[in-house]
């Protein structure tokens, strides 16, 4: 297929869409550090685990040994509402950048929720409806994570109960009101409706809330409520293995057309688009068949892979969830309130984690003005408004577009556009005013982090 | 092909897309009245019309003879940036509602103008780049319009002037970003940028605007300067011309499934989508080949089709556009604040409204909470929030699939889905907190408006 003339977007017909996730971890020799017990500081067993999650995703959680999971049919004829997406051959970009470079991009953001994260929440809504249960409550930042749920709970008629990290909800009514379109009930973390909120409100009166303190707040609620459980949109292990599906379409695309990339970008907050993205193509690695140059793109204002450290840390604020080992910034990390998009996550998916530290992935940090003039660059060019965290990974994707046209390589570059921009014009209006700034922490703002990790033998 | 298998969305192969648009003009035996010249109240010549639109675009409006124009190569490129768009059976829809019939609806929110709009701006700031032009001005209610010819303009490099309604302006700040992201200046009209947008500040000062004048302003800001012409989004036939991208590709995607519709629906304000989606199965039933239930649905507030009157109007507030003879409610009609949804202009493209008069083409028009509630339902079954405009046509789709779960009918129901809500979340807002009215104004409401048509003999 070699001599096919490649269009512009390449989708699959339904027939070829992924009918299992890839459980990238099956095929990794130094697997992911468990999930440890935040009090006895040994591993989550599945019965400790279930009292959190959903029996089912607590299963695929700890599972590293399964290298498919099948996709239930029920989630199949889902995908097909906003799947295949589209691989887009970026031929104006590559064009304007007078690169000779090949560029492709994976277009997540075709779907109400704005962003890939629809692919995991429609699995999760699922494995809570099949245990039958009556709703799941979740935290959310900038508001796709949420968005999403609430898209996939109304589908299948659960209730949902977000937490809405409070600057979010404040400023940015549209994404709130889009949740409650769907039917979610929207709640500004912290609230006064969690034990842990309130001590959060009662230490810093007039905080506007974090993920981590929105997290603690959402597993309070799941754990002292018959019937629910809580769900998360990024980090866990189970949330990579349903947005592999992102990867798995890419790789069946690209083989269609006879096409090898030579570099995958991905934006990294949590790490579930980045992994999912790259899961396929890192198994071809584990497994000595190919080898790709992946890059996790991650904001220099939160630099948990290029500046953290490798070690056990706390998902939360609250420090109720299961202790996790990956690269952290540590939970008392407070991100800079002056960085417009998301991947203000304090730590990164553990399975990506222990990928970059076996050398299998590299990382780079990036500062949002920098990133901001990429996303107009590639708006005005492509045509699509990209989201402030999609955008991180196309100002690398344009960096590489451009060190190709220095020295004439005609590499392959995919990087995955993992959604929209439409809410997040607060941001874009800072940059269109010239009111954008740049912030790097010293070492000295890290150090509060570092210094709130948990010391485990 | 009547056996395959028929997918979620039928997408179309790039080759497949349309290579030419086509003119329901050439066949239609009644011919839509000729605009004419606002002083002298002669039919407009070209040399007339080529000081306000760009020349290529004015023999457009006035040939009513030529069947199809082709699509420029370089419109043909932009169209494979976003198009084809998705034609997606509504299974869940059908499902939920229980109806033996089939529904169809043609997506063209897949874009970051968020609408069908795209489809003809781009089309315009290609003969005004041809014609060598420096820019265009135009005015925007929604500001779908705006974002789309802002989108346009970037992307051929032109400067983009956009008059916005002020209560748009004031209420859809994200809306006005976009279009600055994108590069245009936007201005709230009424302005004291022109004369027109003075004068009327003078006679109602503290006025919220409207469409009509600020297509006003923009005509006078583009016929007085140099380098500079004026682009209108919707009513004019050019317009309707370029939209039947959309009728095109979905007719290719019914034809290759062997699918024939019985019913065919589109929202209409100036008349782009629904003349565009329509044409060409109008154009078979003007040449006797088939018969199709169309139909046309417009808001009980503004009810130009269903209470008009068929007559010459003015298109603009300032009356220094052409007169049109359409079905209008006069350029003295204020439209509904109350009303949250576009479709608030006062006129109806001459082409649809000739149609409509020759009884090719039925009308409806319903009330807004019920449209939302009708958005509201379709978003949480087919996972897309839809456009107030666009939720007009889902009204409507879903009562005719009620009416044949009561008779039994399999009817194939077809409608128009022109675009996304994403930017429409203060009136999801009113809907979801339950503050939202409905207003059908009184034939009293309608007298100030007929009384301002204009004497044409």
């Amino acid at each position: 297929m070699n001599n096919k003339e490649i269009p512009y977007k390449i989708y699959l017909e339904e027939s070829e869409m992924p009918k299992q996730w890839y459980n990238v971890r099956a095929d990794m020799k130094n697997k992911p550090a468990p999930l440890l017990n935040p009090g006895t500081h040994q591993p989550m067993t599945l019965s400790e685990l279930e009292q959190v999650f959903c029996t089912e995703l607590a299963k695929q959680e700890l599972d590293d040994t399964t290298p498919y999971f099948d996709i239930p049919q029920e989630i199949q004829e889902f995908y097909k509402m906003y799947r295949p997406s589209p691989l887009v051959r970026a031929y104006c970009l590559e064009k304007k950048l007078g690169t000779p470079a090949k560029i492709y991009y994976k277009f997540e953001g075709n779907n109400t929720s704005g962003s890939h994260k629809l692919n995991s929440a429609i699995a999760q809504a699922y494995y809570a409806k099949k245990q039958g249960l009556k709703g799941v409550t979740t935290e959310t930042g900038a508001g796709q994570w949420g968005t999403a749920l609430s898209m996939a709970c109304s589908y299948f008629d659960l209730d949902c109960k977000v937490y809405m990290v409070k600057c979010s909800y404040e400023q940015k009514p549209f994404r709130r009101e889009v949740m409650r379109t769907y039917g979610a009930s929207v709640t500004p973390s912290p609230s006064e409706t969690t034990e842990v909120g309130k001590k959060i409100l009662a230490q810093h009166p007039g905080t506007t809330g974090s993920l981590g303190c929105a997290i603690s707040e959402a597993v309070e609620v799941a754990t002292q409520t018959e019937g629910y459980r809580y769900v998360l949109g990024s980090v866990l292990s189970q949330v990579l293995l349903h947005q592999t599906v992102i990867g798995l379409e890419t790789k069946t695309a690209l083989d269609k057309y006879g096409i090898t990339p030579d570099i995958i970008i991905g934006c990294a907050g949590g790490g579930s688009n980045l992994g999912g993205l790259v899961s396929p193509f890192v198994g071809e690695m584990l497994r000595g068949e190919k080898n790709y140059q992946v890059i996790a793109v991650e904001p220099a204002s939160c630099p948990s892979l290029t500046r953290g450290k490798y070690a056990y840390d706390f998902c939360d604020t609250g420090m109720v969830c299961p202790l996790a080992k990956m690269y952290t910034l540590g939970s008392g990390f407070i991100p800079s309130a002056n960085h417009a998009g998301g991947l203000r996550y304090h730590g990164m998916s553990s399975v990506l984690s222990q990928l970059y530290d076996d050398g299998l992935m590299e990382a780079r940090s990036v500062e949002q003005t920098s990133v901001f003039a990429a996303a107009q660059q590639f708006a005005r060019i492509e045509g699509i408004l990209p989201a402030p965290e999609s955008s991180h990974a196309i100002r690398v994707a344009i960096d590489e577009a451009l060190k190709c046209k220095e020295t004439g390589e005609e590499k392959t570059i995919v990087f995955g556009l993992t959604g929209t921009g439409y809410f997040d014009m607060y941001a874009y209006q800072a940059f269109n005013d010239g009111k954008m700034s740049d912030y790097i922490p010293t070492d000295e703002d890290l150090k509060p982090g570092f210094d709130s990790l948990p010391k485990i033998d």
